[in-house]
């Protein structure tokens, strides 16, 4: 029986993390992003138990008490987001590889629970091109652009905590880097005595 | 600068490792495999520097001394294998990757000098396959055979001190599977760090 890997996938913003996930989600290899909890009202368009689970703030507190997620932040204004363990773990025993969407300080939180956890960081291709992402429509004012950059520096500086960095210039490559590590993950020993446990059985009966 | 990464491979004789090398070897990808120093004479057709380098056993003694060999082995009938330290070392700062065609026992001396080398373990698809490729020809007594058979599953039992497991059941599957190992493998992070130092340098700049 096959096993999923559990991911963390982080980036600045301005990295092109999201379009890399929905590319990969269209491939027929077995994946899927975990949803996350959360407290805020739903956007226009937000769809339950695709965008996020929503739930009430003593709802979300129970599912605290109760240890069921991985992590979870309270963030600026007063709402909560986590990321609900069973769920994951149901998909990983059914072989299919699990993409936690998160920042740096969610990844902290994952890797002192899951310590096998695989963490994949997207470096966007250069300064001059993450600026012009930040910039946007250039209709914000100076002072949220530089906000966002000291935001995207503080997420950058922390790409060592991370298996393995990929670094955004030609989007068909970086999707063929992401592949291959989940290809490779694949591979290793542990995942692959699981997948062949009867063939390796049967090749070393004396 | 990118770094080439070192890899030892090891397999059952019979998995087809030989085939695999050869036709990686073929690749684009930056790679070649680690010519041992032996003392044993040249057979027909074996070319110095290719094949091996042959030397006397004074010459491989000397050697031994200078502790030039991250592994080395004096095999029965007394000629001594071994693998030298100074020329791999050359390759994998150029970014070249290199292989180690080795067995358990090398693997495990070479895992104490030099910690962060990946192992790649190659099986066979099935014990009637193994079988069918040990007994080749059908020229060899019972007893030949049954020693072979012995000695691969000496040599598979040891399969779990290595990184990855690759099953040679598709040969062009097992190519790709070990091309998706060096790909991801060279997307690491620190293998990444030193060969996007500039970018990252100009990213994290305040």
């Amino acid at each position: 029986m096959a096993q999923g890997n559990l991911y963390i996938i982080s980036a600045p913003s301005g990295a092109g993390k999201s379009s890399l996930i929905s590319a990969l989600l269209k491939d027929n290899h077995k994946m899927k992003v975990s949803v996350s909890h959360t407290t805020r009202s739903p956007r226009p368009g937000e769809v339950e138990g695709e965008h996020y689970y929503f739930v009430s703030v003593e709802q979300f507190e129970q599912l605290i008490d109760n240890d069921v997620f991985l992590e979870y932040a309270k963030v600026f204004g007063g709402n909560y987001y986590g990321t609900s363990l069973p769920m994951i773990e149901k998909s990983l025993a059914q072989g299919i590889d699990v993409f936690l969407d998160i920042d740096w300080q969610g990844a902290q939180q994952i890797r002192e629970k899951v310590p096998d956890v695989k963490s994949i960081f997207i470096l966007p291709p250069s300064l001059v091109e993450l600026e012009r992402r930040l910039i946007g429509r250039g209709q914000d004012s100076e002072e949220v652009i530089l906000d966002r950059m000291a935001k995207a520096q503080d997420e950058m500086s922390h790409y060592t905590e991370y298996d393995y960095v990929v670094v955004n210039d030609d989007f068909e490559q970086a999707l063929t880097d992401i592949r291959h590590i989940l290809s490779a993950e694949q591979l290793k020993t542990r995942t692959q005595s699981l997948r062949y446990q009867g063939l390796i059985t049967e090749l070393l009966a004396k």
